[in-house]
């Protein structure tokens, strides 16, 4: 199958709060036809720039979008033609069809939309019913060029109805089939140097790692002639990656943690709560984010300071006083008190030093202890984030008690998490 | 002044979902320097076609990002290495730097994060003191390539810390003054109609309007020889528009609405605490994103089910019964006894149908209340947010419950905010 590049074409993307979105819907859509996206760019209304970006492009299907209005600063047709070396041809068709749009909403065509009847010689004019600039194709050896007009509502459509079918035509697609797996309680270089060995045995599946706030991601994808063999070659690989990862594999359809922990409560018919000191509401603004986690989400207690530690929740103050605020004795308090008094099968509670201030010599700032009761006992684990900012802290507290619920509720041991340390 | 390349590394930044954002914030950054993106690029984790890319970048100041991480896939530095046809060299004490980190983490380092002490041959390291993986910093001829890391919790300091003076030094800038506003309580383009007669009458400075969650920034850079020629062409259009924006610019430095309201707690020694239905703690957690927040929040009631309204803060059942939880006699309940129970001068309560299921004829999804109790009265208001989606609706639920905290602390009115309707 032919790579692709795409080229999104306008100054005014190139500021600091413009997005280029084409690409992503662009990208969908070559993938579904197996092609995949080897470099995307912004470029702006810039004749020379624009052309030596078509003449460096290496992949054989080059898609623009953008600058083909009717303005000086729409060069996108002249660029093209430079660099291919054509010429600009103006086409009669063309340009009757943009004055009978213009007819259509009673209006006459401006002088300069006739620029937009230019067609690079030797192209496919691509008709744009919904707007004036019509896409152009052109093949140019064992390449493909296409110009499109920017406005989403014209690319889409025009892409999906037009230029699909023809790069299915000119390029029967292979099948792709995905696996999109989660990991938990693990470091990302230590995850690669355990799977390593196993995914680089393979070019295909292709496999991909992300990290972030605790959490991992692991992205497989396979192409082949037919599903069954993409889905056979997944099979494949997977068979000797979920051994080296066992209990921290939490999700093996992309779903992220408060799901899956939600899923297992439901199953159950179980409820929790949560006390929350550090994280301020997080923990329960993630397990609400979830729709319909009101069928196992009671509520909870945010008790920030001491004070309400105490009067919330009935911390004894004396506990408070011997072991600080930031302990597992504290932490096993909060969890069952939270419990007993939401009335839920389980109760959560996550009390640390977020940063950037606070902290002890014993308990630097980054320390979380996080605690899981159940109707059998009270547990509280401790935990050394990286104390690099606040919301990291706390991202990853939230994300680990949720991890934690999860293994409770499986039944599984939480030693020798990463980030954890020995109280 | 120097055009710049950005180049985005990182083959997950190649799939139909997934945005490269940090070359938003460095066009910010080097746009405030004059230094202009002319071109900017997102490709996969391959060296041949990276090395290419920056064989072929035509601009003068080259910014790469991401790659830089201890797996087999980063192989940014090898790529530029190709490009600049340089030397990779081990370097002793950026690896003891990486191990040093790993040891202040009580962790030993991995074999392979070893890759990540490699620095290419004549570059400065730059200390990345929030990850792993140092920057690199070569001149080549007349000009710069820099090697960042990409989360942009590491990249986004280094760049500013350390790059911005560098480039500075090396492109000393013409003088560059900026504002930047916030305003509450208004739609985008209501707010845009408002003041583009003022700021269309200026292009220097330029005006930027930013708009999500509810919340809009105004931002206003001038360019000028002198600095106090571009602070004297900020204090005029400022002028102009300050009396148009009235009680809803609650920011002038760009402080957002949690920190603004922080500030109005401390500086009157009052302090406040929350009951969240539908929000779930995310109300909670903006409060305590803000670090010192403990001087003014206390704790909250994460009340998400009916009987929890009723079993922790005594919400009489008739009163739900009658009016559902979702009205503002409920608000208003929840408001006054959080207040009273958690002993705090302020109560802040939200209650509301975030979707996507939910809501009735009367108060369909996107419903919320938001109720805020002070010392004399309580007081709630009714929303109808845009029920695109639920983190949507819960984020402008948080951010209008803010807004109204600070203008009750004020005394300013709330009638006639963005998205209200009367009950």
């Amino acid at each position: 199958m032919p790579d692709a590049e795409i080229i999104a074409v306008g100054s005014e993307l190139l500021t600091p709060d413009k997005i280029d979105t084409n690409s992503l819907f662009l990208t969908e859509q070559l993938n579904l036809l197996g092609i995949e996206v080897v470099r995307k760019s912004v470029l702006g209304d810039d004749r020379r720039r624009l052309a030596a970006a078509v003449r460096g492009a290496s992949a054989e299907v080059v898609v623009l979008c953008g600058g083909l209005g009717p303005t000086e600063d729409d060069l996108t047709r002249e660029a093209v033609a430079d660099a291919l070396e054509r010429d600009l041809v103006f086409s009669d068709s063309v340009c009757r069809e943009i004055e009978a749009r213009f007819r259509r909403f009673r209006r006459v065509m401006a002088e300069r939309n006739r620029r937009q009847a230019y067609v690079i010689s030797g192209a496919d004019v691509l008709v744009n019913p919904r707007g004036t600039a019509p896409g152009q194709w052109i093949e140019n050896g064992d390449r493909v060029v296409m110009l499109l007009p920017g406005p989403p509502g014209e690319l889409k459509p025009l892409f999906a109805d037009v230029c699909v079918p023809r790069l299915r035509q000119k390029y029967p697609p292979v099948a792709i089939r995905t696996r999109f797996w989660r990991v938990a309680g693990m470091g990302e270089s230590t995850l690669d140097e355990l799977i390593a060995p196993v995914y680089t045995r393979y070019t295909n599946p292709v496999t991909t790692i992300l990290a972030g706030g605790g959490d991992i991601q692991i992205h497989l994808r396979a192409r082949c002639a037919t599903a069954e063999e993409a889905e056979r070659l997944l099979d494949e690989v997977t068979a000797h990656l979920e051994p080296l990862l066992g209990d921290r594999l939490y999700s093996r359809h992309g779903e992220p943690i408060e799901v899956v922990a939600g899923h297992l409560l439901r199953e159950r018919g179980e409820t929790v709560s949560v006390a929350e000191s550090c994280t301020g509401g997080m923990l329960g603004a993630r397990v609400t984010a979830v729709p319909g986690s009101s069928d196992y989400f009671r509520g909870g207690f945010l008790v920030y300071t001491d004070a309400m530690k105490t009067e919330l929740l009935g911390v004894p103050p004396e506990m408070l006083e011997k072991h600080t605020a930031v302990s597992e004795a504290v932490a096993c308090e909060l969890a069952a008190r939270a419990r007993a008094k939401a009335g839920t099968s389980w109760g959560v509670s996550v009390t640390g030093y977020a940063g950037p201030d606070g902290g002890t010599a014993e308990n630097p700032t980054g320390t979380v202890f996080i605690g899981v009761a159940g109707a059998d006992d009270v547990e509280a684990r401790r935990f050394q984030f990286p104390p690099t900012n606040r919301e990291l802290v706390r991202t990853f507290a939230a994300h680990t008690a949720l991890d934690l619920l999860r293994r409770r509720i499986l039944r599984i041991g939480s030693s020798g998490l990463f980030f954890s340390r020995p109280s």
